[in-house]
């Protein structure tokens, strides 16, 4: 049987997600802020650790993408290449090397939901938007300083998150939280009522290269809405770090496990994982 | 950390489905048919057999659920209940028991589509459409003999399927193809650029219990169209054998493993997964 | 040139609806309550005046339909029958007979927004969703004393209203506020840059029949929610009236003109329709 | 009352489309090919005649649009400013002047479509994609000769269109067809059953400014996909004239009536309307 997720087949067309490398061609939108630390160590579980500086620190970035596989095929059919994408990004540790950890993200297209499974990304489905620079016109700003880019989020019929970036100069980096490799959990619960997880690993995933153009810096602002399903708001906004915008090339191409166990060595008890 | 998903989070609150049991109220149309029997014996992996009695036979199955878990929040938050389904199911034999077997299946929201991965049923997002009877009006038919069901399904903007069923008398059972537990294959690839699956589990669901009204039989139609991205029409329709509505409420509660590493007894070869 | 709306083409097949009649079978959710009554009289367009009783009186109403032509084809194709509504009903006075007036609707598919921009409804898109009551399993209420139904409304990505209904009783009518036939403005802006409007005339609509179940009443209550695009949350909720359930088939076939120049008798002049 | 379109209200906040000017920053992808002249022609009421000269040509125009109104609220919702759109232009002939026209035209936003039928587009809903360049990774073209951008369209869930266009070079014009101001009628059927058109004239539309960039053309191909609403199909593909890609930027400010009413001179009778 062929085909790199499900279903697999004898041909593997019908696959969801065609294997690895993944190709990403698109725009972001970084704000990063600082919350309470104890808000992020709380979404750590053992062994991930806090980050040893400025622990409180969260990115969230929207993205708009086009993305393919080897070939491209999707590229001549572009409802299966373009999505957007919100997700919340923190840091952790784990024996003693840093690592971003995205803890909530949502994406508009079922096959970046199921690609995000592979990588430990907990995905769901939401409506996300993002002002797109356009060189005519007065409808869209042109990229560069004095440019305002807005974004928003909404899930399940109710507005999530909004942020508005006003561009002003070119740095080095589109900020810190998500520079570094993450460290996923990659979690299926077992099928029998209680079991523990069927698969419950801790991996590390990263670009296998970026390419990209100059990352503007700007004034950034920040609304995050209550939801009766969501916990994004309670990682409250206390201080605004920056807001960054790139454009970039991506691949990705595979990673690493890390503890095939996640929970620090041992299949988590079912009473741990709900009441 | 809790959570019966992902998100796992300190409360739990964010986790894109809540723990089992699940409870559905909804309205099912199906049309049986017989394919050849390659076809179907070729979606089956060892050591999965084909069914011994009628192993063309295919079931395609229109629904229109209402589902909450425990407590029914989701029935005051419709968004969140509500979501329509297409599935594909085959018959298949496994240490000399029958089992149904989802083959392709389409939702329209996340969480069917994330709580399907959990019971192995292989989800993509499509659009799913059927006629609902309504007891006033001329913009419905009444549930009885005559009475005409529509159903069809797309995905990645192209139609897959319409089906049209004309009721005409009360019968036992709604077909034989769907009346038996399911076996599924619950799979992860490994994070690892060509690694054998992290998770590849044979398994074992079926509803806890199933209430319903009466079973309508009726006449069938029903047309598959090409996609690049399905194989839904190769299993082509040679014959219809009937069509079936009813109305139904289930209870899914949790399955049973079958066989650790689904692919006979080993972990699959890469080579085995993808060209 | 045939074809009842737009497109029309030689033989009128790719008109966006058909010509009336229009048969719709679905179920209503009212919420009727009290406001101030200027706010009700401030929607008003002279020479329409409030309703000399209970001037202050607002339903709202979602509604599940299904609805279809003459011949009834959309019935085999229930993409272009089913739809859900939103809609904000007040009264008024206009020549001694009292009007129900709908001031804010959104619906979620195009055939039923330009359907009710012929009638004179403000039609804009929006996310609905409303509890459906069904006969089996936990997943629905019964339609019974005790049921609870909730519904939503959502639009650009902001959720507008929720309800919830807890029915009681069966009574006569579902409240009295939608009870009478509309006085809409049907209007089109002048082509030109300030030229006074194309059409805007007042007319007279009605169901041409209407059938139906119990009209099941209850316990209500209504939330709204602020849009920088909409002013349903500023029609605040004073006083609950009460809840209404019914499912009914209604004929829609022609309305008739009041008045071929709404405002009062005269085009209206442009500084009086946008600042 | 206030507010350009519907709803009216004494602030007029809550109106679909706000007045104009109206700005357009996008992307426009161009098919131009040759149908038969008679299949145009039957597609002009009168007294439109067809173009003198290559009167069966028709542009099949895919936009990926960024739009807003005066002040720019939109760009920071974009929600509300972002909207694709697919439209099929003719040529034709009144009064001696050639004119381009919209015969089918499909958006995927509520406002997108009420502007247009103020501007006497026949707009309907539909799900509209095309492939994105840009500057960076492998998912997307570089903007030069030999990329290849593809474009879809599909409506009540069914591919309509699709096309493929590889730039070769830099031209002086995206083609003719959609060169010259648009002759558009706007209709509004009586509200009465069988009653004349309560609004039927005949208007021009043009761009207040366009700017934009380099004009590329390229090789194209294009299917056309029947569908029981539409009939696009039926202005089959005889010969490929040439596609173009561009990126622009628009103003929109009114346009002029050139005749009140659009059949002629009369009021159109019923029976030509509908049969």
């Amino acid at each position: 049987m062929r085909g790199f997720f499900y279903p697999r087949t004898p041909t593997g067309q019908a696959s969801i997600i065609p294997a690895p490398p993944w190709y990403y061609s698109g725009d972001m939108l970084t704000v990063e802020y600082r919350t309470d630390p104890a808000l992020v160590a709380a979404l750590l579980p053992p062994p991930l650790e806090p980050a040893p500086e400025d622990p409180g620190a969260v990115a969230i970035i929207w993205a708009d993408w086009q993305s393919c596989s080897e070939g491209g095929a999707e590229l001549l059919d572009p409802v299966r290449a373009q999505y957007k994408e919100t997700l919340v990004v923190v840091r952790c540790t784990y024996r003693g090397e840093i690592f971003s950890r995205c803890v909530f993200i949502w994406v508009d297209k079922d096959f970046a939901l199921v690609r995000g499974l592979h990588q430990g990304y907990p995905k769901k489905l939401g409506s996300i938007w993002m002002t797109r620079p356009h060189p005519y016109g007065r409808a869209a700003p042109r990229l560069e300083a004095g440019a305002t880019i807005a974004a928003t989020l909404a899930a399940a019929d109710r507005r999530l998150a909004q942020a508005v970036v006003t561009l002003r100069d070119v740095v080095e980096a589109p900020g810190f939280v998500n520079s570094h490799p993450m460290a996923h959990h990659r979690v299926v619960p077992g099928i029998a009522k209680g079991a523990p997880d069927a698969l419950n690993e801790l991996i590390r995933s990263a670009a296998a290269a970026v390419t990209g153009g100059p990352v503007w810096r700007g004034d950034a602002s920040l609304e995050l809405f209550e939801s009766p399903t969501e916990e994004l708001a309670a990682l409250r906004v206390d201080e605004i770090i920056g807001g960054y915008y790139r454009q970039v090339g991506v691949v990705w191409d595979g990673g690493e496990v890390l503890a095939p166990h996640g929970s620090g060595g041992g299949v988590q008890p079912p009473e741990a994982r709900e009441s």
